[in-house]
């Protein structure tokens, strides 16, 4: 009964496979390996983007960093939500990388609406050279709450950016979970809906530590490649990046799991909802957050369930209100374990 | 014939097996794994340092920028040797993760001497805060030359920086390497002689990719611990770090490993001195320096032997000059692949 | 009519007879000239604080990045107001100059209030290392609004930093025009309220360009010279930033300009209210925000009136909407151009 | 007898006057004056380019390292001499503005060879992505051991990084008195010798605190801005900067400044080398190092003579050995002084 995080589980016996398969004699370092050639081009075919700059970073928060500072000057904001991961979870990893820029929060809640990124943008370099420069925007998909932007929304957002010519750069990190949401191409959710860079996750759907950053406008590409090294995001080693990659795109494991993980959450929305527990925020993928009442939290701890409580502490609370967590799945979760915790839940 | 890096050969089977061990169910993310605490403990044994703050990151350059940027202030310089891989390998890196301190280099060669490194520190801080202020010494053992500094070697060493009042810090990519060439223990290559951070490379040794950082006075370990997380090298699936260390320090395979790779050395190096070759400088670990007849090495490249020449280029240069050329053994050459090697430098 | 800003009028004249009086015959640089200490002297007398640093800096900029760059480390985030001068007028020096650490906005105008402070403060370091960690409190003083904390005020304010045992820095830059409004002591409205370093701004109120940055605990004071050399704000002839500020503590020039800009404020409040404008926020210095008719606006433009409108273009909106506007007033302006601006405001 | 710097003596008269005369009235804020549409048109008149982009700052580290961050990426390496002012003097300030290049020393002495310089930047990029990139190459005129490289020599070294397609910088602190010795026009000295872009310095040589950068490509010009505005280097009472610059262009006085303080040194020269010290370098313009024996600088001491010993302590030294100086003149200095100085040279 493991509903912590997607990075807490095992990984995917194929990709451990991957990587035996990967193992053996010499290969040329650095990213030089010959499996990387062909996992480029399968991120090339299947974003439908032959010319697309393609990287392997090892941690989602490199992947961001790392693609938000070759997208903003160091003088500029990047436009976000105020729960991004790259704002509340990274650290300063993305203030560090990018030399200084500034994050701007956009709206109250895990997406930003149209309307509020216009006029967030629109009120940045009003004063000249004294405020901060307008920069990227990043959206999360899926959102840290749990939620997709439909295919719409994500136009709608980076219409926006257009509008002020500013490059948009996705979160991936549970890109697999969103697609799979949506029922799209890859390619419809990022480049032909105006994506500019994409942190494409695998660390959270069942690979060991890799992510691919993916510019569908390779000029920036050679910068990229220093910024990674100074960064020491560079592997030596770099096949078993490559590996991990490889087995999680080869038939379509990428979509199995992610597609296994959402049904898990779906299993465990439909239970939740019918043990009566509040849903807090639109279930899309494979995260859900739901009020618990009290006793059924300490009923499921005393049972071993992990997950965490979001924004609050029990002690000192009102018995009476029930107290918000977040549960995610991943593709590893047996059903048997969620009907359990179903079971707990109903009491 | 692979000679040309120790970061190009694949990993150990048993490091392979750890892994695989490691792969079953829910871990806590980012370094709160069971494992890492076991591999605390056991470096924490192997050091005879019961209260050493140890760390796990993933690539060498990473562990060196995060033990300099812990040790020095932006506004300092890092004393180092001109061919030290901080300064010519990581591309900025120690200046990006310690936010601009400076490296100053001491010597004309692979390591520095007593007498220049004294006379490189006096001569800072000589022009109050004009100038910049005196940081760490870092020490690359095994250097990149390939010798081996001494246990007295480096006393003299750390005794200067002492006298100055400044931290150590031993660049340790081939730590293992440098360990068995000596025939000490940790603890007299490290604290016991003067360092107080070390880089404890595994990749080059037979590992995937994780280098442990230790810092023998923990006061600076939650710091640390910020700083790695801001540079975005903190593993959500920590515990693949944790198994690669772990498999690694089982039973002594990294001395195994590292014995081996010297023997496969010291064996290159003696066919490559009864075929004539000069030795340019002291063969001390796993890595050799050779100068070679042109004609040898046509025949080299023609039979598909891979090493990198140093400092120079063929093209236009007089046929009756040698090339400078570097080998570096792992632990999983075949000694037939040596022999076969050796066979071809002897025509 | 000038009320664009008070960066805009001239220097008084008694510290350009100051400059002229400093401009005789040889003076050590950096700051080692004789008028640095007598000025030194001067302002731990003014403060009741004979062990404070003090440094002078020729930006306003400067004095708060540099302030701020010496209590937070690149890992923490430093809490201010949404309207901070840090935060939307300084291009990301903050950022800069801390190496990458994070503002975060605190309440919705241009004072935080201890609830906000608290919760926004109490919402950090709930993620372990995962999110910025806790840095300084930053207060204006005089908000870029106009207003005046109390004493009151403040020490609450502080009294929430403290708990977290977090330091609070004051930006300055309108000190005197506070310290006139409060008709209390430097000491009462700084480390006796809980500050523990301020941005003494010279610049705004009759200098050439002097701010000095003061800290009342000088535990950091060696740090912030190298600080300050290495963001390239020593000034070789410093000389002339010690005579201004010798000028204008001198005999209470200081107190007197700032109380004949806040005069001059007043005035111009009374005669806004009486033509009928709104003021905006309260006008407890020497800056008043009104909103004004647009036929008033334009008679004043046509005029010759100087001024900002806030937030907002005039094209396309509402005839009947009044805009929004800024007057700064200095101590130089003279009373006949109010009252001439006002005799256009009055129709 | 004061020799210890050409940044301690006083502001010329005119400049002060200059000031004077600028301090009436309001102006607008932030280089927006009209007196810096003045100064742009004297400085492109000047130079004969009639498109550069010029600005002003305060001090010579802050325009060296705009400068050079506007021309270097952070992982690139900057080429200049083992003595140049941005490595020895600027604590660490060119790494902090260009978030984190390097310095490469190039050759022994105060100006880099062409030969050498070739061979410096040829290896780098030999890594590819590991090592430092190359970057702008910095040209200090007059150098930092008072000679001044040629016309012949500049283009001999710019021709040098022209053929690695890196832009050349040129720290002209001391440019007025370069241009002086050398009798050629500042195009002769910068453009057309290929320069980039210069440090135009004034505050060594009359003015109180002010330095031009010049673009000769205007491309860069926005991005200075900002960089200038973020790195707290944009004064908000601007006209006091451009009030310096213009009395300091106005008719020559900046030429005769530098040729009085050139004429001064060289009176120095002609009597050190008669009072039988040795001349250590070429004293090509205001600054002369030379060999005394101990009982002469012993005299001079006493008599109260203002100098810098340079690369060594008098204690615990063999009382033979003469003691190395450096000597420094600005414009002010009287004649008589120097007289007297030379007087007490001869004993």
């Amino acid at each position: 009964m493991f509903f912590a995080s997607d990075n807490s589980g095992p990984v995917h016996p194929r990709i451990m496979a991957a990587l035996g398969d990967a193992n053996s004699g010499f290969q040329m370092a650095y990213g030089a390996d010959t499996l990387m050639g062909e996992v480029r081009q399968s991120l090339r075919d299947l974003f439908e983007a032959p010319g697309a700059a393609v990287y392997l970073v090892a941690t989602g928060t490199a992947a961001n960093a790392l693609a938000l500072a070759t997208l903003a000057n160091p003088w500029e904001t990047v436009f976000c939500s105020p729960v991004a991961h790259i704002h509340e979870d990274e650290c300063n990893a993305p203030e560090f990388y990018t030399g200084g820029a500034k994050l701007t929060l956009v709206g109250q809640a895990d997406r930003m609406t149209p309307d509020a990124l216009q006029a967030a943008i629109a009120a940045e370099e009003t004063r000249g050279v004294h405020g901060p420069q307008r920069g990227p925007v990043s959206i999360t998909q899926v959102t840290e709450r749990g939620t997709v932007h439909s295919l719409d929304e994500l136009r709608a957002l980076t219409a926006v950016a257009r509008e002020f010519s500013l490059p948009v750069h996705m979160d991936g990190a549970r890109f697999a979970n969103a697609l799979v949401a949506l029922g799209c191409s890859p390619a419809e959710m990022t480049w032909k809906a105006g994506i500019d860079a994409v942190s494409f996750g695998g660390t959270k759907n069942g690979c060991m530590g890799v992510e691919a950053v993916i510019f569908f406008d390779p000029d920036k590409s050679r910068e990229f490649e220093l910024r990674r090294k100074r960064a020491a995001q560079l592997f030596s080693k770099h096949r078993y990046l490559s590996a991990q990659m490889a087995g999680y795109l080869q038939d379509g494991l990428w979509l199995d799991m992610a597609g296994r993980a959402n049904a898990n959450c779906a299993r465990l929305v439909a239970g939740l909802r019918a043990g009566g527990a509040e849903i807090l925020h639109s279930p899309d993928a494979n995260m859900v957050f739901a009020a618990l009442p009290r006793h059924v939290h300490r009923r499921l701890q005393a049972a071993g369930a992990a997950y965490h409580l979001w924004g609050g502490q029990l002690e000192g609370e009102d018995e009476n209100e029930p107290v918000a967590a977040r549960f995610v799945c991943d593709w590893s979760i047996p059903e048997a374990a969620i009907d359990r915790f179903l079971g707990l839940v109903r009491g």
